[in-house]
């Protein structure tokens, strides 16, 4: 009985939360509060797929820093003068000649194998609540039919299927939440350098309303804003029509990348990608919802001359989960499609080992918090989420000597996930101080991390 | 001192002409005289190329009516049921395979054995004065790199050249006249269909204008203009901008496509197309310039299919020539290039052939007009151009009897063109009777068309 | 009833004359005669199709002789270091790259629009009496089926079909001879190179062999017999075979090129090609049956490259023909077929004309012989031809004064070919003289070549 | 000092073994014994790359047994009519078309990214002793350039590399032992099929011969012997060359696939497959050596389909590892390389799982033997091998109670490996029991599986 009623209450509350209409300014679209749903989810599945899928390739061993091993940027790359840029030149060169031009891909993108079912099933195998698709990267290839990108887009030239529809279809069956990711410039649109005002009127807003009316996403994940301000992408405007009279004013969440100044300061939860954070003193202290993405290796697009020293290993992606959950951020973690649409087995592994960890622990990453007292209990190798009054104690390394844990109010239990034994704890105080158990190779719960459980803790 | 003199009267005289402003009406657009170097040039060449000269292929000889056997027309018939559609979609998927869409064909535009300068040394060899070429046609591909045509052009995709642009240098150094073909609609184009205005004053304005600013061609040829009358296209505002600021504004000339309601009604030059005369009573009549446009074959573009039985005879080539300039007219004669860039030898021969039959009877041809008595002279196998007072008469059949003509003033000397031996003839009242020479095949000065030229005979 | 017995005498010396049994020496292999119908023939077509028709390109215009033009040594062009071969690689590094093979040509010859009826309906609107095509040139690749060149022939790479098989039922379903082109030798077989006897035994017997039995052809024509004396080619062996034992020995004809040492000295009948003669005094002295053989244009394989001025003229071609058959020989022209099935238009054209030609003179061709007492009557531009008591004198340039013509017996009638007109000559001993009558271009029965016939002259 | 003088009586010893001559006969060639290396090094890599790569595809999923699972019997499927062969077909199909021939794979293995080193590094860093290559598999298609398969081998068509040659030199250089898989038969080639002797002694023979004597391989592993016995494929008359006369003499390996009768009965080291055995009672009363071979996943070529639910998980293969060592056998296993030149990561990552578990208990693999006195200690997950008097126990799970062990003489020491403990041990008799020490996360010396060592057992 008391469930159903609070259940009637958040829908009222939430009713009300967006009755109001947003105005064309930060301070009224910064005032919407984020969706619930998106910090109860924590994990999501990035997809960078477009043309770059047919190289796929990038220098992922040499010394050239992070931002600059990432294969979508190969249009750009083989066009700059930077010590990547001759990198990648130099492959294009060798492999496809001087006169092949990044277009003569366009082709060659077939996605034959692509089964949008069996990709929304394996994020659902691997724990992932929600899905982000680059619906347009910088190059501008689109991956719907979209009107403003004629002969640019993927029914028109290369696969000639409507993926953004398709997978939008598939992930929503899964029962996930479906985003795009959609890139404000393109680099080489003549229409973005000569006209930028044209451009945004004629181009970019329609086709992300287009997005939005098309296929009702949750999430608009954007990005490639860093030339203009917002004012010039007409961000506000946009937002506020997406925020009163779009068909998903109500769930859709976007991110903060919506002008050169707007990182970390406006728009909906904050970004960091491969840990870079933009113009803020740090995360831990963000009181914004916030979400890290990178690539499982050193890319988002594929990388085919990855070998699995350039991937993270399933546990390193563990503890970054636990490690993003517990600073009160998300993880959006980057899978690469081939051309021809398979997700690479090595990558399919890693989501299979999260999916198995959060299949033990998924209790202590869906729907938490971060907790606040964490930073008083800072130690190696422990994080820290918060449900309701429980405390989630997660260890990325098995505990020799006891946990001590202070702000504790009271424990009336303390379990070990996946483990059906009794775990020995001492409270004293505001303190506890667990004890692992012995556990051998056959009664250890999972491998990786370990979280304990201490209930009614807070 | 005198040639001096005479230079500058012209020039006066055509600074006078073109010294008003034209306004944005049909009455004011069409009172504008045609150039005259247009009408003194008399034969040029079209050029129809593009995507189309990938497939290159069309049924040649099926009993599907004249207009169904344009191979540039590729992309429209596969999409559509009649049943020249059905042929050409037969082939398409035997070829190709269902899955294959046209845009797959452009990154196998290549281009890569075209000289441009070799190609302007053929039709400069064949007697042409003018080249037309397909800057754009009706699937939307342009041969120059449009800003309006993003990826969906000459530069980002296929032979990656300016097509237009070196084509144009080319011609103009041949001292030849250069103009282009342009589509007005486009079939694919979702701006098109969706958004007409937006498409004329976004699209195709500014596409035209670009051709004109950029390459200063003497002629624009527009065509797919019959879904919308002049005034939804903005012809006659176009056209006010083309003839009072454009850089072209004394030398351009345009035909009469410019809406659904203007075929030899307005704009400049009247066009036929194999023989197709819209709205009209008939060409003999017309008071305004005009030009008839045909493949040597029966198509426009490329069609690799056909045989020598599919194209015209130089013979009925030459005798298409003489015809249409004694009726007052132009032949704009088309060659439709392979997708590597080149003319196919066969169409080379008989531009070969007409060029040679003109190094010995071009002056009756270049530069004549139609002669208003020739209706009063009408005979099988005669035609009749004149010049200044000089009267020319064709025979496309060498006569066994002698030629009989009337409304000849006087004759001051009769020759056939050469041929330096004395013709024999009989002036009485306005009447003159001539006697062809016995030929045998060693004096015989040309084939397939003999000029005898009648001094001061008018 | 007498033609009935003719026909059966012809039966039974036919018979006797093949009933011996040849031996494995020249001197018995050169006593066979060469059967009738080659000498009866005169016109020829040669089809030079293979590999070499994908990159379909040689030098036409450089200066680097006649015999380096030919487009079908591609292969090994580009393996030299002559001047001709420079050009070669060069072309071939730009279009292809450097790492491109010319194997890698293999699966691009598709043959997609081939059409053998086709083919054998131009040969007879030709005029041709037989078709020669190369069933494997140099580079080993074979137009059927071979056990001996798994993978390395037209069934099992690129066309997939039997092209000899097909193209052999089409001709002789047309009524046309059907003979085979086959390169002793092979570039670049490592059997040849590493154990030539091996080779002869294992590949090249067993391939001529097996051509032989299954297509029943006309003609063997050999070639690339340079390297080797026709005793390791086993030469006289395997026609022994030819002649004894084969399908064909009855009909067989085969040509002189056995051994390095064979060209016109050995074999069948000599052969000659760009008029380049080996190893004898003259053509005009030969007593055996000859045989000219060269391309349209500069090569035997397409030249996409070449224009009409890199190919003979029709007249040309029908001089050619004229000067070949007045001096005993066949002529055997060549075409060079696309990579896709087609006869080049232009080739088209040029078979067309001479057909023409031969339809009204072909009297005068077939079935003639040359004339003996021709040197006797050595004048320019006229060429003689007789068959039985009949003259034919051959102009190739319309006679302005009349032609005398000594070692006439009597003259029971003289008439031009085609030409309904009486004829003014005067017999006068053993010498006739011949006025050409008045021809209008109406009444010219031919172009380019006129034909006297003197019935009952010899 | 010591060290050198075994040395010595090793060579003199291995000198004295081989200085015999073999006979032509089973008998003699069975009488050779196995090189010691072989037995020692027990675990080596498997490779089956060639065209099939390409398509790299087989229904991994389908209910159709284990062996139409193999993505190298392509050619072979999409030619027979069985359930698996439907299947192929099918596929084969829809993606190239049904004129697409097996042969036109060819230009498309392009291997151009293949780094011989890096793969020979990979091996090694897996632990493993020796590679074996398919230098040619069924298809006929040889990774040398092998006179006998002109223009169907990897330098002519597709990479242009000498396969077989760059990997034995990157294979021998990084110290490990290199083998060349070998096909006896060819399904295609016609020679096969229509002359069997002239197959034999001039295509099989000379290829062997040329593999043995230009690259020196350690390991010939035949295959495809299932059509004749071995006296048609004059397998002892080879044997006896290899064994007496090659420069590999006294070091080469060879297996049992020889003939139809041969397989667990004659040649070298017996041979299973996915666990098939052939002709014999039971692996596990082999007295000779032996040998397992198996893809990682369900198909020794690659095939791209697979996810990693297709394939062995790490813990799978270590399992098996230990299984068929404890069995005296060696396991080759597979990987399959895409057409491109690298080893899918998916594939890399067990290889690298496999390698770690070695690094810590590679000792009680290498170099051991069989116990014969396993098979009275036969427990679940329970293996053993010995290695001098020294017993290594491993178990694949970790025991929750003591083990115990009879046939143990004596024990100076028990350890676990990799864990520098104490373990406790109770010695009564002949049996000993082992209880395996608690072992937390962090002291766990390995996953999958744990290895203890009694010291001088036997």
């Amino acid at each position: 009985m008391r469930k159903i009623l609070v259940v009637l209450i958040v829908v009222l509350t939430t009713q009300i939360a967006f009755s109001q209409r947003y105005k064309d300014n930060w301070e009224s679209i910064d005032s919407r509060p984020i969706p619930q749903w998106f910090e109860d989810v924590k994990f999501g599945i990035f997809i960078h797929w477009g043309l770059y899928a047919v190289p796929a390739w990038a220098p992922a061993n040499a010394d050239i820093g992070v931002y600059a091993k990432y294969s979508e940027w190969y249009w750009s790359r083989i066009n700059d003068n930077s010590k990547a840029g001759k990198l990648f030149r130099e492959y294009h060169n060798k492999m496809y000649g001087e006169d092949f031009k990044y277009q003569d891909f366009a082709p060659m993108f077939k996605a034959q194998h692509w089964d949008p079912e069996q990709w929304a099933e394996l994020f659902k195998r691997a724990g992932a609540k929600y899905v982000v698709l680059t619906s347009k990267h910088h190059e501008g290839y689109t991956l719907w039919p979209s009107e403003q990108s004629w002969n640019w887009n993927s029914v028109d030239v290369g696969p000639h299927r409507d993926i953004c529809g398709d997978l939008t279809t598939a992930v929503k069956d899964a029962g996930l939440h479906m985003g795009f990711y959609y890139s404000l410039y393109e680099w080489y649109n003549p229409l973005y350098h000569n006209n930028i005002e044209k451009y945004v009127d004629d181009h970019m807003i329609p086709q992300m309303k287009d997005l939005v009316t098309s296929y009702e996403p949750d999430i608009l994940w954007t990005d490639g804003e860093w030339d203009h301000p917002s004012e010039k992408w007409k961000s506000t405007e946009f937002l506020a029509w997406l925020y009163n009279d779009s068909p998903v004013k109500n769930s859709i969440c976007i991110n903060d990348r919506w002008g050169k100044e707007t990182r970390s300061k406006h728009g909906g939860y904050y970004t960091t990608e491969y840990d870079l954070v933009h113009e803020q003193e740090g995360v831990g202290e963000v009181k914004r919802a916030w979400e890290e993405c990178r690539g499982i290796g050193t890319s988002f697009g594929y990388n085919q001359m990855e070998t699995p020293d350039n991937y993270m290993t399933s546990e390193a992606l563990i503890h970054l989960l636990i490690n993003k959950v517990a600073s009160g951020g998300n993880l959006l973690l980057d899978v690469g499609p081939t051309a021809d649409g398979r997700i690479p087995a090595i990558q399919q592994q890693r989501l299979y080992d999260i999916g198995e960890w959060l299949q033990i622990n998924g209790e202590a990453i869906y729907e938490t918090r971060k907790w606040e007292d964490a930073k008083e209990n800072k130690t190696d190798n422990v994080y820290f989420t918060r449900k309701g009054k429980d405390l989630y104690v997660h260890c990325t390394k098995y505990p020799d000597s006891p946990v001590e844990i202070s702000g504790i109010k009271k424990a009336s239990n303390v379990t070990l996930l996946g483990y059906s034994g009794k775990i020995n704890y001492k409270k004293s105080g505001k303190k506890i101080k667990i004890t692992a158990p012995h556990l051998s190779p056959n009664t250890n719960p999972s491998e990786y991390a370990w979280v304990f459980k201490i209930e009614n803790a807070l």
